[in-house]
């Protein structure tokens, strides 16, 4: 068994893409996370229906997120 | 009676097909969860009502679920 | 009085209907619970104002339901 | 001062009406509830702007409450 | 300072108006409260864009509160 | 660094205008909160998109808060 | 790796951008916040679709907020 939190350690360093809530989506290298999946990436592009915008250094609260995945 | 954490550790490494609160459908192989229903998923594909994609492993926030159920 | 979870725990090992804040409703056997009101239903149909489905085994979030009652 | 679970004890084994986040109305017997204000209602009809139905008895998540009044 | 729990009291046997989180205003005199911000009236009216209603007595969940004054 | 709350702190007996979750912005003087950042408010104004209006004392829920400024 | 609340750290005293949950961006230097998040923000600017807006001294609930990110 795979605790995700165990899954999101194996994440560290590599690029991923978060789902959230509002449907945005941000791709970038997951660099820290903690315990309520706040999140902090590098190098960070975020996509909507109409735009794509590049973010650098994103902080980000894991209570908006809803999925993530490798960025493959 | 069957405490839902042990039904959904019966559900381990099997199919499931997870509605989430924005309608969103994902099916995977469920290989690991928490206290919170958070998962992680193997092969993992998301549809919506206009689309399906395959998102191999996914990390998924348990707020988000509605209901779980076994492929198959 | 009758509390809460000790009604739910009457409702064991019957078919019950489950209301979702969507507006979805959930029918099966109730055949477990936790204390958050999270719940296995056994033989679940689910019904949308466009559908009905069958779901088989459904392990249900306690935080989506707004209501229960005895189905028949 | 009267608490509101003293008023709601007060209620108990009349009929009240409860009015929901969704804008149901529930109108039934209150015969229980617990400190989360879950109740247990007893031949219990539903209003929505579109119909009225019989349920029976009904148990209710206390977080879709919005106000509780007696009936009649 | 005036913290806010206290003020509600100094609004004991007075009458109220609350704003809730569906825009919903109910006038009534508050007889009870509890550290939830969960509330008893009495007299209580019940007004809405589209009607004015006699409701009488009334349990009112805190978190659907919004805003409270005094009438008159 | 400055503590949000010790911010607040100092806001006390000054004008403050607070926008709220629905938009709704609430001008008036801070006169006491407390943890979770329910405030009193004295000589409140009200001001949506339609119209202003005078409501004098206000105990407001800090949960519908979006973010608070001092005024003028 | 870097927690989030380190990273938040190291944006101190810099200007930084917020995206709230209301789709609101705040623009401003971060003088402080605490273990929720909440922010204080100086020489603030506010932009929505339709405008900009100068607002100086912010506090902000963190449970509106999204994503942060430096500015410049």
């Amino acid at each position: 068994m795979t605790m995700p939190l165990k899954m999101l350690e194996s994440f560290l360093n590599k690029r991923i893409s978060l789902l959230l809530k509002d449907n945005r989506v941000l791709e970038g290298k997951l660099v820290g996370y903690d315990d309520y999946m706040n999140m902090v990436l590098e190098d960070t592009e975020e996509k909507t229906d109409e735009m794509t915008r590049k973010l650098g250094v994103v902080i980000l609260r894991g209570n908006n997120v809803v999925r993530m995945t490798l960025v493959g």
